[in-house]
């Protein structure tokens, strides 16, 4: 194996695939990049077995080959170099990078011992990358960190014939986005990891296919490959949590409420189960943040802000944040929060994004 | 006491002191900021009893008096405000912070629980802000990080009445900057935490003055003071271990002396103890990383960069990162490094530089 190549090129290239290598070191061909160069292309596949990342690039191919280096020390090597090109050689058992005055060897383990892999399934459908990437920030981050329910611990992607919903839910807060599109139905929950390094291979991509095969899930994005096994296990039937007909509403400005939450929140130390009691009365609503706690009690925080709200004073506690999550998600400048009782769960939804709806279970104080 | 006071103005104060309140939160009066309002400004002072920092600014006092806030929480409260304005009042013994629609209410503990702190010492000199922060970027980094060698894990600043050295050392190397300034001779060696503080309050200054008393040393930045306890220990005889006739001389440009080692150190994990190997010949120097350790022996890095140098071929061992930290202090064009055995200590000096010398002693492997 003998190749030219652009330093840039080969970064990038490096960089996408590196971090589906393993970092561990258990087993040390899966914290190695398989290089195969043929017909003038570079591809590079890097798996932990639970997912794994290709991608494919042009070079100058003088002699055809493959080889496995480290993934972490590649990244390191390429990252360092000053150069526009380099050539990149198997000679023995060390792979040898060589710019203008400058040689690096590295070890190599033989590429017969990485796994085989495959970069697509079936039923592909195509999605525009910035709605898959809307849709990963705007539910992602209700779904569970709890082990011990791992079927939420994901984002469930589920087609029924002519849109694909996106949702995530911890049981106590769930996100759906809802993006149009004709594809087969089915249903699969994808795991946090996988998201992320999907979210960061889509920068300033087009299209992405999606398809899915057995218990893994594919992603194509241009000429990179993403694929992952999925969660396995049932998703809870969402649509049966959110509340259609919820009679108290109030519209409240998106950034107004989001910063009237941060405000009620410096009083809090770091916390993830933190009130905040909210009084909605005619035209405004009073934020209320307060400390029983310790040598601290007595610590208050009280905002208000306007509010379009025509009901009786009506007053409901959340957990703080939950709310500054799920108003923080929408991308309009207005909310609607429809209530009913204070222990009924609420929703949240924008006329002006109509493809998002969040749900929210109020507190106990 | 209650006070009006611009929002920006309050937030500064409270970050500039803030860092030096106790985080431990063991006794709880040093979490503390003192607040103390009389003649239309507000002082602040926070301090753990090993470092302290005050500032003073200006508002509008409605009522004289002093209060302490935990420094964290007031940090917070003040980061998260969106208005332009606030009204800080005691009410009680609650810290209460109006804002147009909303109130926060923090705990206090009562002032005369604060410390006693003394913001000035003896024998002022004024030193330009620029010269004091040159001197710590340029040294601090060669201070030991053994506790072992307490007395070597600080700068020394040494003042010999004409100007003042700042050094610092960790046993096998050293960095030596010099300053003119006419002051009575003192010598204090500085905790490495009062030189971030200080670096972090010199931003945009003009002078600092700096003062010292018993063990302590004091710093005046504008309406700034910070003053912490030094290190009690003797300092070594440093120009003692400065060569200043090794024969063997080179000459290399700096940014790609820096960028080689760089580029050689990539072969090795994160380790501060890498040998780099240098072999220098008429005209070039050849850097050389090769790993001995386990599976990835034989690995190895060789970059070749032009240098002026007129002796036989002469070979030379360093810790790559003293090489590194040593070269990148520098901001001339060119370093001269002046060597003269392989187990000799090795000066770098720039003709461009006089106030910057470095001394690392060369590695065995």
């Amino acid at each position: 194996m003998k190749i030219k190549i652009n330093k840039e090129v080969l970064k990038e290239a490096v960089k996408k695939v590196a971090s589906a290598a393993d970092r561990k070191g258990n087993i040390p061909i899966l914290s190695n990049i398989l290089l195969a160069a043929s017909d003038n292309t570079l591809s590079l596949y890097a798996t932990d077995l639970d997912i794994g990342i290709a991608t494919i690039v042009n070079c100058e191919v003088m002699e055809e080959g493959n080889t496995t280096v480290n993934a972490q020390k590649l990244m390191k090597l390429v990252s360092s170099l000053s150069v526009e090109e380099v050539e990149c050689e198997l000679e023995g058992n060390m792979f040898t990078v060589r710019t203008m005055g400058s040689r690096f060897s590295l070890a190599t383990l033989p590429p017969d011992e990485f796994p085989q892999i495959k970069i697509k399934g079936e039923n592909e459908v195509s999605i525009p990358s910035e709605e898959i990437d809307k849709a990963i920030r705007k539910v992602a981050y209700a779904a569970s960190r709890d082990e011990v329910r791992y079927n939420l611990m994901g984002v469930y992607l589920n087609s029924n014939g002519e849109r694909i919903d996106a949702v995530a839910t911890d049981g106590h807060r769930l996100a759906l986005y809802t993006m149009d599109a004709s594809v087969s139905e089915f249903g699969v929950i994808i795991p946090r990891r996988t998201l992320g390094e999907l979210k960061r291979l889509l920068k300033g991509t087009g299209e992405v296919k999606i398809s899915t095969e057995g218990n893994q899930i594919f992603f194509e994005i241009d000429d990179t490959y993403l694929f992952s096994s999925v969660i396995e296990g049932e998703y809870p039937d969402y649509m049966a949590v959110i509340p259609e007909d919820n009679p108290l509403k109030a519209v409240v400005n998106k950034d107004e409420m989001l910063t009237a939450l941060k405000e009620v929140s410096v009083i809090y130390e770091r916390d993830d189960t933190q009130p905040v009691i909210m009084i909605f009365n005619p035209d405004r609503v009073k934020l209320v943040a307060r400390r029983f706690d310790s040598i601290d009690a007595g610590e208050e925080a009280e905002v208000e802000i306007p509010c379009e709200y025509n009901g009786e004073e009506f007053e409901i506690v959340f957990n703080v944040k939950h709310m500054v999550e799920a108003v923080g998600s929408f991308d309009s400048d207005s909310i609607t929060i429809a209530m009913d009782g204070p222990m009924t769960q609420v929703l949240l939804e924008s006329s002006e994004e109509p493809q998002l709806k969040c749900v929210i279970m109020p507190m106990k104080i």
